[in-house]
């Protein structure tokens, strides 16, 4: 998997497939959380089954060593992927993506997938100067990766800070809000769309959607008309269609796309998307369902006067 | 360790030593969400690291017909350690303890822990019958495991929907809630308090807080003034102490813990607890700390009028 995203034509590959299979609006660059890390040169590997596992867990200021920052040749391989892609799509655009530094730090020091996380939050509290200091290179990192897709030709990028909803907001906005600004703020100058995105992290919107971001992406346990409405009346939001419709039928599936629709309708902005990653057992067919009720229910977007 | 949840002598000295330890105002039964499974008769373990596996998945119909109800002598263990309990808690009360039947099918049907619930999804959406027939033969099995404990001495009950919070409203409003409802009418006549409680499920709380709950628990990601105030007026809120904090020192401690009191005086009541399990890596004396600043800082309870 991680071979994957760092094999320019294989990542190339993957990213094209599903806009040719379900003729999307715009592509996202087949990537992973990780592999900023992978690219740097920790040794972490996609168990099957698991997700990823790092061979050894970030524990002490002597790890924080020999985590190297972003470095010249780095994202080579990005670049070249995202540049072969770019060409490939012609007009459809490309979106780039990274994850977090909270979330990459997670799986550095919980040494794979958490659901409480209860390492990287006993770290944050212990020891908040070493668990800045993580963040901060970990920041560096994601804004060199994205600087790269961009370079290379991404319209966009996507920050994903999957697991951020394990925090309190106070948590949030004194441990780790600092830091994505950070990443934002140091690729504002390639001036493309940057896009934000934790999953069941809706008691965070006003902080998430201060980091320097230009939308929010919203997952599925929530309604888009339920997002505190001072994020509403500011950015496009993007999201949120249950991954679990795309396991029913094609009469749900419109149903569905069509209530996410209008739940947009009086927004500042809709990107429709699902308000998750798509299934394990999800028939492909029924992507397309959704990507087709879009095409046909939505309305195109018109920029905001 | 379920062996320990099924015997009497066992789970009452696990049930007891946090109370000799810590003082707290009341001991909750020693248990897990499997237990009534293996009760049961299901093969079912907790393999150390990992969480409840299930051998055997629920998948079809026929795993439907081979998952037993309620039956004489089921609970009879769990009878034993609860009235041993009670006896040595003299004055102290003690609360009963059972997954909600969403919970305990997600482990049914995933075979085993899961973020994201996949399979569960799935079937919910794809073969609703069978799976609210699962739900309903579960909510027997809690509301009998519930009800052994009661007539055994339990003064109170909890049911932990713990993995709800997966759900947007929608989808627990038809699938879940009329199963979890059944659970707290079927207990009822008990006469006893029941409180319930969901990790990461801010977002369902109207619903939840309607199923014939007396208190609702809340997790530590939202503040206990940030729960919908139609609830706050109606009833008592459990929580809300972020387990994270009893990672720090004392004096963190005692000013969040002040915090979460300060943050339940408004409400028609407030049971002071963590807002979710004790983290791994916690220092036993910090759970003794915060015990000790509830005493100092809370307010006895008085009946409202």
């Amino acid at each position: 998997m991680l071979d994957a995203c760092l094999d320019p034509e294989m990542a190339s590959e993957i990213t094209l497939q599903p806009v040719r299979r379900h003729g999307v609006d715009a592509a996202i660059f087949f990537s992973d959380i990780v592999v900023p890390l992978k690219a740097a040169g920790v040794d972490v590997e996609i168990k099957p089954g698991v997700g990823p596992v790092v061979a050894q867990p970030f524990e002490a200021k002597a790890d924080l060593e020999r985590l190297p920052g972003p470095a010249e040749g780095m994202f080579d391989a990005i670049a070249a992927g995202v540049a072969r892609t770019v060409t490939e799509l012609g007009s459809t655009p490309l979106i780039g993506f990274a994850g977090a530094p909270f979330t990459v730090a997670s799986y550095l020091i919980e040494g794979g997938p958490s659901r409480d996380l209860p390492k990287t939050k006993a770290m944050m509290l212990r020891d908040p100067a070493l668990f800045g200091a993580l963040l901060e290179r970990l920041g560096e990192l994601a804004a060199a990766f994205l600087r790269t897709q961009v370079l290379a030709g991404a319209s966009a990028i996507q920050l994903f800070d999957s697991w951020v909803g394990a925090l309190p907001a106070r948590l949030y906005a004194q441990h780790v809000a600092p830091h994505t600004a950070d990443v934002f703020a140091a690729i504002a100058d390639v001036g493309v769309p940057g896009i934000h995105f934790g999953v069941g992290a809706n008691h965070l919107a006003p902080q998430m959607a201060d980091v320097g971001c230009d939308v929010l992406g919203v997952d599925f346990r929530v309604e888009l008309t339920d997002v505190d409405q001072h994020i509403r009346a500011r950015m496009p939001l993007q999201g949120n269609l249950d991954p679990t419709v795309l396991l029913t039928d094609v009469a749900t599936i419109e149903a569905e796309v069509r209530r996410v629709l209008e739940s947009g309708r009086g927004l500042r902005g809709h990107i429709f998307n699902l308000g998750h990653g798509v299934l394990p057992d999800t028939d492909a067919d029924m992507v397309t369902a959704a990507v087709h009720a879009v095409a046909r229910y939505g309305q195109p977007f018109e920029e905001a006067t």
